[in-house]
């Protein structure tokens, strides 16, 4: 939830008892230091999971990146934007070694990448630090190879789930698998815990995902609507607006496939498009249009990530939202059970 | 499962339990009073569902029948076809009067449809006939639409299923829903019980579906397994090489998209082509490549549809498998309870 969160509802989370994720993968060192004693400061050391993202950077191609620009270069005129304004650098970097010797630093309970794994070499670094390591997977190859890799736990993403795929080991959108179906297999397939991902909404969900063999859940979307939770305004109104079906999976945003409610961008350049650039760089080009629309109170051109069960979303605080899951789906088996 | 099942396979799961559905969208009146005649002499008048298709027959048009062809030609030159051999006749009519007609003199216990529904007085006469009516939905909307419409239950079917997306309010597959968050969204949606579909392959799915708020479950794939069902042999033994990424969503096999097992043709031209015709049409042209390689043990242009969940699949009897899916969910449910 890069971009849509901080420290802030980490740290509500962590209070209530989840294991809090803070997203890093847009954070360079300071930032990272600064979220992190702030979180260890609020909660009293409770358990963190900083989560870093493991693509590898693609070498920028000219004609694509000129392409993708003539692409957009019509809402650059239509907001009163120069089509020849220098783009911002992108934020978000993979995880190198700068950054471990930085996790060496802070010793997280958790270390969780998105996009597979960096280097062993690094894993190892991470690992003998003390920190778990997790990563999604969104097949059971994936699952299986991320085992072999000597992770500790696997997030098993359905497509459902709000934000990127993490796929890694294919880029075919079209066998990408939903929860109900993948959840099993993944669970068969490996010894370590998995840990579902995508749709999970409710209790319901969550003595759902437990189970089809889940040992944990993720839940990302559902903290969008938390007070603590910092999505732009037209993100905000969005979500709340968010029925079962107003989402898809879309590579506009940047460059990789991503689960986000439809936006002007989305249904005028995509979901899938050709032309933008491997991720991140298509969100470069972009990020003038997002801004300019922003600021006008419009999400057209924003990232507005939210998975398919968005629509369950209960506007309160997280450290509430986490108590009243626990409780409900605490509730559920025991009603199961009499 | 029109295509990959008859009588023999409903006989067998009605013994143990199931209600079985009958496809009856590419049977005639004669054969479908043939093999209700023989299911209820078998079974001693086991309740039966049958099933039929609710789409609108396109009009047919010339040219995009000659591009399909065109595209298709190829195909026709390397297995040896006469390219402008007749197509045969396309077999998926939409529930009419005439077959409406027959319904009222086999009275079957239920009736479902897929593609929505058909015309209000054909619904009126089914359900005057003392049949309950029910229809698959694969969005929040769809539901609604159904239960305003008289359904007595309604199919929730996640992005997961196998074989044809029952959508009718929508062709837009990029905002299909996976089972986990469209199952508790239906099930909030409507006041008639919801029958959970798609990806559902043994009993922790059960379990997990009854606790999102179905009141039953769909299985389709898994039966494809039992030696009653009659998959053609390339389909047969692709299910047997399945795994959770081996199925796509593809239009290419009937117009409509469908979700099945990858195969050549699907590879090559799809998955889902803008040229293929409109449901049914597609399947017309691609019937001749369909028999001659099916005649030499190939699949590589036969619908070979199948779920995400094919690969948790069983090669067991289906009344076996009945029986076994109901006590292992049981056995679950009390294991939960303790």
């Amino acid at each position: 939830m890069a971009g849509a969160m901080d420290a802030e509802l980490a740290i509500a989370a962590a209070k209530a008892g989840a294991l809090a994720a803070l997203p890093a993968g847009m954070l360079d060192a300071e930032q990272l230091r600064a979220q992190v004693a702030q979180f260890r400061s609020a909660t009293a050391d409770k358990p963190i999971n900083l989560n870093f993202l493991a693509h590898k950077m693609p070498t920028p191609s000219n004609a694509r990146e000129h392409a993708w620009r003539e692409v957009l270069k019509p809402y650059y005129v239509e907001l009163g934007i120069d089509p020849g304004v220098p783009v911002p650098a992108i934020t978000r970097a993979p995880f190198e070694a700068a950054m471990c010797t930085v996790v060496e630093e802070l010793r997280p309970e958790v270390v969780s990448f998105h996009y597979g794994l960096p280097d062993a070499m690094l894993i190892a670094r991470v690992k003998a630090a003390g920190c778990k390591v997790i990563s999604s997977a969104t097949t059971v190859r994936e699952a299986r190879f991320l085992e072999a890799s000597g992770c500790d736990a696997v997030i098993a993403q359905g497509l459902e789930a709000g934000g990127h795929r993490g796929m890694f080991l294919s880029d075919d959108v079209a066998t990408q698998i939903g929860l109900f179906a993948l959840l099993p297999q993944v669970a068969d397939a490996v010894k370590i815990p998995v840990i579902a991902a995508g749709g999970i909404g409710d209790a319901r969900a969550i003595v759902a995902a437990l189970t089809l063999g889940a040992a944990g859940v993720l839940l990302g979307t559902a903290f969008l609507f938390c007070p603590e939770a910092k999505p732009l305004p037209p993100h905000r109104a969005a979500l709340r607006e968010a029925r079962d079906d107003s989402t898809v999976l879309t590579n506009v945003l940047s460059g990789r496939p991503a689960r986000g409610l439809v936006n002007r961008v989305i249904r005028e350049l995509g979901p899938i498009s050709e032309i933008a650039p491997e991720f991140p760089l298509a969100a470069g080009a972009l990020s003038p249009l997002h801004a300019k629309a922003q600021a006008l109170g419009s999400g057209d051109f924003s990232p507005m990530l939210a998975g398919q069960a968005a629509a369950l979303g209960r506007d309160m605080p997280a450290g509430t939202l986490v108590e009243k899951l626990a409780a409900e789906a605490q509730d559920m088996l025991r009603r199961m059970a009499s």
